[in-house]
């Protein structure tokens, strides 16, 4: 299992678009058995900062997930509003549990 | 929807034993329907730093969740075994996918 906290710093004023562009993107996949989540939040203190949270069956899946031609036009789109490039934290998932049958 | 991710940095070597108490007094919300989500996970790179991810319906869940009284014994145990006071930032769920059925 491959978890990863992705902090993004956008320009002033762009959090939202930014917010758009992870929400349509994700869509890329949703078909896919290999993502468990993709959380995509917004800090509460920092007007600017989203935070993405991803797991993943495994490092290489999500390195494949990533090859998805779909996702380019959205990576293109969203580079410019951002503040520097995200910073990503690689993690290993040691347990914790879930019940999200209300998320959706 | 509230969420949450938690950054705990441990004294060198007591995260195994950190990682331990966090998922036995997660435990403590089983039972709990506004416990959407509640990720226990581990830095790849840096050897001592836990983060934490929760989900909950609402802010004041997650309030009157932290006051079980078997939670604690865990914080009593979990206290001196961190550097410092956990980072904790507030998020707002903006949207996302999960299919997490292969969780358990």
């Amino acid at each position: 299992m491959f978890a990863l906290v992705n902090r993004l710093q956008t320009k002033p004023g762009e959090r939202d678009a930014v917010v758009e562009n992870l929400l349509e993107s994700g869509k890329a996949f949703d078909g896919n058995d290999a993502c468990l989540l993709y959380l995509v939040t917004e800090s509460v203190d920092e007007p600017d900062t989203i935070w993405v949270v991803d797991l993943w069956t495994s490092e290489e899946a999500h390195t494949d997930a990533l090859q998805d031609p779909r996702l380019r036009p959205f990576i293109e789109a969203t580079m410019p509003l951002l503040q520097a490039p995200p910073e990503q934290i690689e993690l290993r998932h040691r347990g914790g549990i879930v019940s999200l049958a209300s998320l959706d």
